[in-house]
């Protein structure tokens, strides 16, 4: 019985939620928010002790790394950059995925377990002063892939 | 840095969601109803393995052990009943209570920082077969006492 599941559980019950038919703030965008807020935060514990990253890249690799492997017990399996602010994190085996079935009803349902996760890395960049847009793909339950675009204006 | 403070962070995060200002659903009964709903789905993975409880205290026991260590890394410190459906579940050193120093002001947010948990109480109850209604008494912070009621009708 690993705790772990304390904290799926707790992300099981936002999600339903945040997209409950019955009530009016019914869309991802306030999922993508407490995930945001959730991620800025723990940034900042986590990396109260760090000296600061030399760049873009080592902030990414920080991000794929240590922080991935706090909150799902893995890291990312491969980071991609094109070297001009658009980053590629793939996750072969998403946490929040893992428990569903492959198949084209269950892909329907993938936006509503990842939207969470695109917050948490938005938050966790922005902590770290790098202002970003984050979207997810998933292709293939559990693969999933985090595309984030750094904002530079 | 212990994997704790995901789960507290997020935590926190629906704290501040629920009882944002600007949101019309500004109360402690949606942070009570999220804290049903994971308790409930908790205890439907923490329980299944597990023989029946021979009776209401033997459940009571096991919310005062197993699923509080699995929550908060620590048992209740003192559980006490009239033998008549009222249960009263002492922690000296709530978790989302520690962090916040005591005194007047403090005390008078406390309400927000145990709701989460009489709901996740009274979820866990419920998935063993037991109506209740739990409320939460805070007089030292970070100590609390949750009176729990069994709804025998």
């Amino acid at each position: 019985m690993s705790e772990e599941i304390v904290f799926d559980c707790l992300h099981a019950e936002i999600v339903n939620y945040c997209l409950d038919n019955r009530k009016d703030q019914n869309d991802l965008a306030t999922l993508e928010y407490i995930g945001f807020t959730t991620g800025y935060r723990l940034n900042e514990r986590l990396t109260r002790d760090v000296t600061r990253f030399k760049d873009e890249l080592e902030t990414m690799k920080f991000i794929c790394t240590d922080f991935w492997t706090l909150i799902y017990k893995k890291q990312v399996d491969n980071l991609r950059t094109n070297n001009n602010g658009m980053y590629v994190l793939q996750d072969r085996a998403f946490r929040f995925l893992t428990r569903i079935s492959p198949g084209a009803k269950q892909l329907e349902q993938a936006p509503k377990f990842v939207a969470f996760t695109c917050g948490l890395v938005r938050g966790a960049l922005s902590n770290l002063g790098i202002n970003s847009t984050v979207t997810a793909e998933v292709q293939t339950i559990p693969a999933c892939r985090f595309h984030v675009e750094v904002n530079r204006s």
